[in-house]
């Protein structure tokens, strides 16, 4: 089965190119509100479960034990841009727990943030871990198995112990066993577990909502909301699409992007839960498609309005010049 | 029609993305040797065709008037990564024409060489047109506008004497008429006019081969491949596709990239024309499509061997671990 076309890229009057995906909106018990494509196949979540993996973090005890508040919640949960404030947010959350950034595994990279990445050149500074977009969930992953008084050195291998409580959070999020079979490595080197989107979305259902989860596993999910609701610029960072979405909507849209064209989202408000995958692996598609699927479900026009700069966003060149536009198919905007 | 799935992106067991796509391989008459997919629908050639673009700099006299040498021509054929040496060389055509820097209208973007972004921004310095991977084909339509005495101010505009030298090339290169109705505006605001691939390859074709070129075009072609061949990494850049191919297999192979997944091609020995778009426009797809589909027509085992890293290419994560790899589908490497 071929996924349909969901985004069009238009430049002058002709579509260039075209993104293919599958959309998927379920509530807590796995009933389907919206099913676009292949939403069975298995897919990598990538980094659009780190609030889910972020569970661990506080059922563990480790976020009360090391004292993080909403700001570090939320950059555990982040896909942050590398600005400065979030790595000074990960530098804490580490501190907090007795660590150094040298204990971080997730590699490093130069700020996604540009003006960041330049900054920090012209200060005679290099890419480190703490730049990297994952270094809020790697803090988080520390400071769990310092909890767990587990091994510093190998938090990221699927047999430890962190990962362990990761993976079963996942299955009962899901409802779903996950195979070891189906099991890669991040970009971050933590392992990353294939689920359906289908399986997904009600995950996402249960985190935005609490319907089936024990009382202490909602109540996390609350918290963890909560302080991305709160701090949704260390979800992200500056310019970005999760950062804006939960900026204009707070507690009532939770989104999060994964790399290859992944995002996930909860509706609390209507108890439903989105995961999205462009078949390609393109953000700027998987924005469309998660703004486009969020148009759908919203029932004012002042909510829908909203989003209309992130469902049909304009193309511009380097002179600043509109050349184009990104825009969901009929299949999709429908 | 849909285009066929092209390339695979496998992270451990799984296919976890896929790219769509078209290619065509023409001989200078318009036979075919290869289709998959659409090969008639209008696409933008992009950068991909810049070759062709910097004919009219050669057959205007501006080449010869102004002095360009081989490091020259290939840059006006180039999408260069705003390396020290490409803006060293993109700054010298200028000066030849008697120009500065301030009369690029491709506007500025930092180097894509990312230890160049960051070297600039460490010494203090700021994105400029000469870092843009453009600007040696703005400096040749600059060159192209001087030796014609036009305007220089307004040479990115369609009804330009330059652009008009420049769209007459290509509707002579594919032996077909190109309306006004499927000119866009490209990155650089240079006019970018829609071809399909057959005529794109076919135009590549008499590019690669001369067949079917009046003498003084023929020639200029030869000159403009003969500069690529000898300047390769003016054509790109350190680490970048275009500059590899060209090393390895210097004369015999002329490949250029475009952007949202557009490559273009000429096999002189074979006497063929490689044109190849990929439908979501992927860079790191388009450049398996074109690897895969030079080994396809390639006749040694060693020159075979030499595509492999190309056609299908590792993915590392920040850590340097090989996470997955790009593949080309049985119906691209068949």
């Amino acid at each position: 089965m071929r996924n349909p076309i969901l985004v069009e890229v238009l430049r002058g009057g002709l579509v260039e190119s075209r993104h293919c995906g599958a959309v998927a909106v379920v509530d807590a018990d796995g009933r389907r509100a919206l099913a676009l494509g292949d939403i069975e196949r298995p897919i990598y979540p990538r980094s659009a479960i780190k609030a889910l993996q972020a569970l661990a973090l506080v059922e563990s005890g480790a976020a009360d034990r090391y004292g993080l508040g909403p700001p570090e919640l939320a950059l555990a949960c982040a896909s942050h841009s590398g600005e400065s404030g979030h790595v000074t947010t990960a530098t804490r959350m580490l501190a907090l727990a007795g660590l150094d950034p040298t204990a971080l595994k997730c590699g490093p990279h130069w700020p996604i943030h540009q003006p960041s990445a330049q900054a920090l050149a012209r200060e005679g500074g290099t890419a480190t871990a703490l730049h990297n977009n994952c270094s809020g969930k790697h803090a988080g992953f520390l400071c769990t198995a310092c909890a767990l008084e587990a091994n510093r050195a190998r938090y990221v291998e699927p047999a430890h112990p962190v990962q362990r409580l990761v993976k079963a959070t996942l299955e009962g999020l899901g409802a779903t066993p996950i195979g070891e079979d189906v099991c890669a490595v991040d970009g971050c080197s933590a392992p990353t577990w294939a689920l359906p989107l289908d399986t997904l979305a009600r995950a996402f259902a249960r985190f935005g909502t609490g319907v089936g989860l024990a009382p202490e596993r909602a109540k996390a999910a609350t918290r963890l909301r909560a302080a991305c609701a709160a701090h949704p610029w260390h979800v992200a960072g500056t310019g970005r699409f999760c950062t804006g979405i939960m900026q204009r909507f707070g507690a009532r849209v939770f989104v999060k992007t994964g790399a290859e064209g992944v995002y996930c989202g909860a509706l609390p408000e209507q108890g439903l839960g989105i995961a999205v995958k462009c078949d390609d692996g393109a953000s700027r598609a998987a924005e469309v498609m998660m703004a486009a699927t969020l148009a759908r479900l919203m029932h004012s026009d002042a909510d829908r309005a909203a989003l209309e700069a992130y469902v049909r966003p304009a193309l511009r060149n380097w002179n600043g010049i509109a050349v184009g536009a990104l825009r969901p198919t009929d299949a999709l905007a429908a």
